[in-house]
């Protein structure tokens, strides 16, 4: 648990993903500007406004990958209205509201998706989606648990996922409290299951959708869809509807963050690479939209192709429950 | 350096993988069944035989996807003819035969090979498949330091190879040795890298190559074929000839070697899964034969589709420098 009380140190979190998901890090992103307002000394709105938005920026672009921190920075500062001694308390209700609306999204994303899993069925997923990347239950791993409350028995393999580990330290950890069977594999052996008939679904989440479907995720991912796609494999995609970035036409827009190479390098504090040796690190990659079966949303479950149904959940009021 | 003077103690080091490689697999079961004919007691030939045959396959199964370990035992045995005093000697001096061989090998394969690498050139390599898998200056790898050496600038981007990462460990000492710029990546990060037009050509070596061109290679092999496929990237494949099996037909009669768990769940001594869960760990996958732009052996290079070629390699004199 890291308790934060100055937004800097909240921002430091998100950088250094104490704090990680799409969705978390948007909840976060939320309330470290709650905490950024509260700290501003200036009492004349102009100046106030002034400081608060280069804390907005300062937040917004910690990571740059997820789009749910700028959407959920950006959707705070509309509420930034009015005398500077109120705006705290606005924000904070706003980012209360946001994390709110997570936990519902987390619950509707698992009612969809469970109706695409059936009994028996081996899950393989990839880094981590659950309760520990969102505001909720999760977005991939909501699926698996809200199907297992159903009664379906779900076998998972997870990715490890280099080189954070967020598979086999976080995902392991929240399947093994659940009580689903979760198998850890290494990443590169995901193919090899998939052809070896081991796998029924590819489920994962996604960091920022575009407009066409696709979809920026965890590295790994777009060779995971390769390989789903190549083997009949249906390859699902869960995340909420503030993930889709709707000024993006297609993927190539999407900024990846490339991440320090000691993540690569080193291994618990000891160097596993010769010295000398450089390492290349992006976070994420991005897969094409037209490798996904179905985006499973709160809003709604589209089917491939995905890119037609995209305009349709954006516009769609919200069913959730 | 590990020094084994006990047959028992070099199967060990195979097994352990303190030695591996397909090529020096081989080599260092030729030399334990020397080891092993040398510690016989028994004088008459046909209980000398009879020990000597449970000590081959004892060899032999010690890991079970690569050929080229049964291969080079089988051929040692060829030579177990005569009386029981001479075996030690007849074998020793096959085995040495085998490892002369294996540096010429090395030496073709790497004059055949860097002709398909240009100046500029960015490869992907996956696990280690030079001078520490083989008794010369490697497969993949060799074709590498051939091409530098002819004043061809190659950079290598190495996948670190989960779990027991040889590239990250043995590739990158490697390379760093030879001056050749390295970088780093995880495993599952080459696909984005191919799609994002940053690799030139993959290059991967072979444990046990069939008939149809299917072949086993170090777990991630096959996803990196899938990925190379889709981006129109050239995939070669380098393996002496003694790599292919001309007894199976295709990769699925290749039996793939399942792994202690314990080498995913646990890192330098550290455990990183929590407790209860537990991990897959194929050691190896198969990539179908229609994914290989081209095979490169000591005999020659056969190309695309290499089902067609395989089979005229295997009758043709070989033309070792």
């Amino acid at each position: 648990m890291v308790e934060c009380s100055d937004y800097r140190d909240l921002v430091e979190a998100i950088r250094g993903m104490k704090i990680r998901g799409a969705p978390a890090i948007g909840i976060a992103g939320a309330f470290a500007l709650v905490l950024g307002a509260r700290s501003i000394k200036e009492k004349d709105r102009g100046s106030y406004m002034k400081r608060l938005e280069l804390i907005a920026s300062e937040i917004s672009s910690s990571r740059p990958t997820a789009v749910n921190l700028r959407w959920a920075v950006d959707r705070l500062m509309r509420k930034a209205v009015g005398d500077p001694e109120q705006i705290p308390d606005l924000l904070l209700s706003e980012a209360e509201k946001i994390l709110e609306e997570d936990i519902r999204t987390s619950i509707s994303i698992g009612l969809l998706g469970s109706d695409l899993l059936e009994d028996g069925d081996a899950v393989l997923t990839h880094c981590n989606t659950g309760g520990l990347a969102t505001g909720g239950w999760g977005t991939a791993l909501a699926i698996i648990y809200e199907a297992k409350r159903k009664g379906k028995r779900i076998k998972v393999f997870v990715d490890e996922t280099r080189p954070l580990l967020q598979g086999a330290r976080l995902t392991a950890w929240e399947l093994s409290r659940a009580g689903v069977e979760a198998w850890i594999i290494c990443d590169s052996s995901a193919p090899y299951l998939m052809r070896k008939g081991m796998i029924s679904a590819v489920l994962v989440g996604a960091d920022r959708i575009t407009r066409n479907g696709d979809f920026a995720n965890k590295i790994g991912t777009y060779g995971l869809a390769l390989a789903a796609n190549t083997n009949g494999i249906p390859f699902y995609v869960a995340a909420p509807t503030n993930t889709i970035d709707p000024n993006l036409e297609d993927g190539n827009d999407i900024p990846i963050e490339v991440r320090d190479e000691s993540e690569v390098l080193s291994f618990c504090g000891r160097r596993i690479v010769p010295e000398g040796i450089r390492a290349y690190n992006p976070a994420f990659d991005v897969t094409p939209g037209d490798l996904v079966d179905a985006l499973i949303t709160e809003k709604g479950v589209v089917k491939r192709p995905v890119r037609e149904g995209i305009k349709g959940i954006l516009t769609r009021r919200s069913n959730l429950m």
